[in-house]
Formats: structure tokens, sequence, C-alpha cells
């Protein structure tokens, strides 16, 4: 039971905060048991005696290859910047490959995360990639880190499950995927071909921007598809996320 | 020139930070702008004199009808709750009518928002569905007041010059509507009508529900159309948002 401030263990999952490393911090019990489902390597779980002794508490922790380390809810709240955590946090190991990571082409789509500096974003955008049945998200050099604590949770779990790989350059992966020959498409405010008229059909890589200055001018360039959004004026623009999943919902129809 | 934290006036617009009635508080130069452009009746406008002197500033306060205030910039943060109001912050009357106030139908949509809890959340909303051309917003008792900072943030200027109704009872939106003949439809994780096979032709009142408990039992009843957006497994559902989004965009290609 851990209910000293002091106790050392504390400090090191305290790091994980501002996780910059395979070693990922997951907060709430649909984090871990998303973790435990897809078999995910849990080093250590940390839970109140209340959360225990609850319902879910008893059932998840059943499931727990070793038992879990007890702590006070106060501490345990002090760990993250999750609202409630709930009771219960996990330290797991997610390992992030490079672009050689993604698996072979299945549905021929893929996103680039280009600069995302919001973990909150980052992870809205997997759960959303996850839920069309992307092959593979990419982010490129100096794109948030996606084992950050709050990029787990707005993902709900999809982090822990779609191929992800990081520091891809444009040029890398599209080296890597060439045997696909996917075309570059990215989205434009305005100016674009109408989402509804785009020959919208995979294999795509759909480049995202960064939430305030869009697109780097690199990627605009090499995106051979520009797709607008029509929106009623006098609306200029969307949500990022909000964009991308119109997009996205989209394109998957034009799959089949 | 305000510079001490103890001037009266700050007290009245400190309030406005959790707002709940027809003052709103506006924050940066965006939103004060859209308010500015849309004709709403601005009471007050406080600005640094940093703002002030830039070019977006010199532009901005020159539409003013009468000065505005300065102000010191750390007691301009501490008025908000907006990471960072750049430097202008403003007071506006934005009063909200009741179902009577909603206009005459034209796009045939509308949206009914049942228990939202989170200001950034019926903002967005709000954003998505002014870009979508919806005729109204109506708001059920118990949503959180549409001139919160926040929502009015989230919202891009949308919850400006949408017309938002508030306390809406939904069988009092029947009665007002009833003319127009228009189906409730609600979103439903699992069990409904695919999103791509439904009949999505307006005119239609979309429910969305509170972002935990989901929707009302009453509504779910009332919704004569539930749709299910297609989703690849293991993901379960999406952000609340982003659904209502993507059924948004998909019910106006409907339209025509």
């Amino acid at each position: 039971m851990i209910s000293s401030p002091k106790n050392p263990r504390l400090k090191d999952i305290r790091r994980l905060k501002r996780c910059k490393g395979e070693r990922a911090l997951l907060e709430g019990p649909h984090l871990v048991g998303e973790a435990l489902r897809a078999g995910i390597v849990v080093e250590e779980v940390l839970a109140t005696a209340e959360f225990g002794a609850s319902a879910l508490g008893t059932e998840l922790l059943s499931r727990l290859a070793s038992p879990p380390t007890m702590i006070e809810g106060r501490l345990l709240n002090s760990l993250t910047d999750a609202d409630s955590p709930r009771g219960l946090i996990a330290v797991a190991r997610l390992p992030r490959g490079g672009v050689e990571s993604l698996p072979a082409p299945h549905t021929g789509l893929w996103i680039y995360a280009d600069a995302l500096q919001d973990p909150g974003n980052l992870g809205a955008l997997a759960r959303v990639a996850e839920a069309v049945g992307v092959d593979g998200l990419a982010l490129s050099p100096g794109t948030v880190h996606p084992n950050h604590p709050r990029a787990l949770r707005a993902s709900a779990g999809s982090l822990l499950r779609l191929p992800v790989a990081r520091n891809v350059e444009a040029s890398a992966l599209d080296d890597h995927l060439s045997p696909a020959h996917p075309r570059w498409a990215c989205l434009a405010t305005r100016g674009g071909t109408d989402l509804y008229s785009a020959d919208l059909r995979p294999p795509l890589i759909l480049a995202v921007g960064a939430e305030g200055p869009g697109l780097d001018a690199g990627l605009l360039e090499r995106a051979e598809l520009k797709i607008s959004i029509p929106l009623a004026p006098p609306v200029e623009s969307l949500n990022a996320t909000v964009a991308v999943a119109v997009a996205l919902f989209e394109i998957v129809r034009h799959k089949g």
C-alpha cells in the first residue's frame, strides 16, 4: 500500500505524465481494460482499495498476471492529469517503431500527421482512423508522442491497437509505401476539389497538418488531391478532427 | 486604464466566466471580430495597449462605436479561462429565446441537444450545425448555457449567428415545428439503420444526447429513425461531436 507522497515509485510514475518514451501511463479502467484485451505488456497496475472492491475492479484486477499495487486515492489522483482516473492507472510498454513498422497494405489508406502538437487531437485522430480501418498512422518528426497520457485517453484505446510509426519523413513514407502507389491527399479550407465530387479511391495517404499553421508547404505540393468540404456560409472552417473525420468516412465509402 | 485587480468593473466581468444570462464574455480577437461582423450589441470592449498597437488591433478597434477600455495584460488574462485571450475581450448581449424564437423552416433540419453538459461540446456542435446549414439548435432544460465563454469560443462564432432556443422540451419543439412535419432521428452506437442506407431526407430533428448517459429514453422512443455509423471493429464508438458531424454531413447530401 502506497500512502506516502515520498514513495520512490511515485517519482518514476510522475515522470510519465509528460511521456516521451515507450513506457506509457494508462489512466482509468477503460484504457487499462483495453490494454489487457489487446495483449499489451502491463508493467505495473496501481489501484485504490475502493476500486478493487467494486464490481468492475474485481473483474478487471482478476485478469492481471500479478497483483496490483494498492495506493491511496489522493496520491493516485496526483499522478495523473485525468479529471478522474477512477481508481486505476497502469504503466505499460508501448514501443513505437519507424516507418518500417507499418504493416503491409490492406485497406490502402494511411494518415500522415504533420507536426500535430496537441495530444488530445492526436488521440481523437487515431480514434477516427481506426474506426474507418486505416492501415496505419505515420507521425512526422516533431509530432507529439503517441504515448502521451492525454493522447492515449482521447484515443479511447485506438492508440493501443493501431499501427503507429514515429519520426517519419513524408519522403520515407512514400518510399516505404511505393509498391502500393498511394496518392497523397490533404484538406484545404477553400479552393480544393469538392469532397463529394473528388475521386477518393484508395490507395491514399491523407496528410493532416498542425492545429495553427496548417499543412507544411512541401506536403501541400506533394498532395495530388486537395479536398474541400462544402460549408454553408459564413462558416469558413471546421474543427480539424471533425474535418478529417468527415473526409475519412467519405473516402471509406469509395473503397469498395 | 484598468491596472488594479480591485477595480469594481472587474468584479462584474469576472462573474461572466460562469455565464448564465444574456450578457456574455467574448474572448479573443476572432470572436469579438465575428460579433461586430454579425451586428451583435457589444457593451464594453477591454483591450491591452499591446493589442491596440498591433495591426489587427488597430483595424478591429476602429470598428467600435465607442472607445475600448484599456487594461493591463495580466489583469485581462485573469478575467478569462482562455489559454490566451490575446489582448482583447468584450461583453456582449446575446439574448436567447425559447422555442418560439426559432425561424421558419428553410433547410428543414434542426438539432435538439438533450442535457449536454460540456460547454466545449456544445460549441463544437453549433459549429458543425451552422456548417451544414441547420435551421436552428434547440437546447433542452438542463443543457449548458450557450453563452458560456467556452461554448462561444469552441463554436468559432457559430453561437453568435445560429438561431438557438433554450429551455425547450422535446414535445414543445414538436408542436412548434408540426407544420413542417419533421421526423425525429438519433444516433445509436449499435443496432440502428446503417447511415449509408438510411432514408435521411429532411425535414429531420436530430437529437443529440448527453456525453455520459447518452440519449434520454423518451427521446429514443420518439426517434422514428435510429442511425448507426458503420465502424471498423474493435472500435465501438466515436467521439460524440465527430459522430454527429459525420451524420449531419451525410444528411445534408440527401437534402437535394
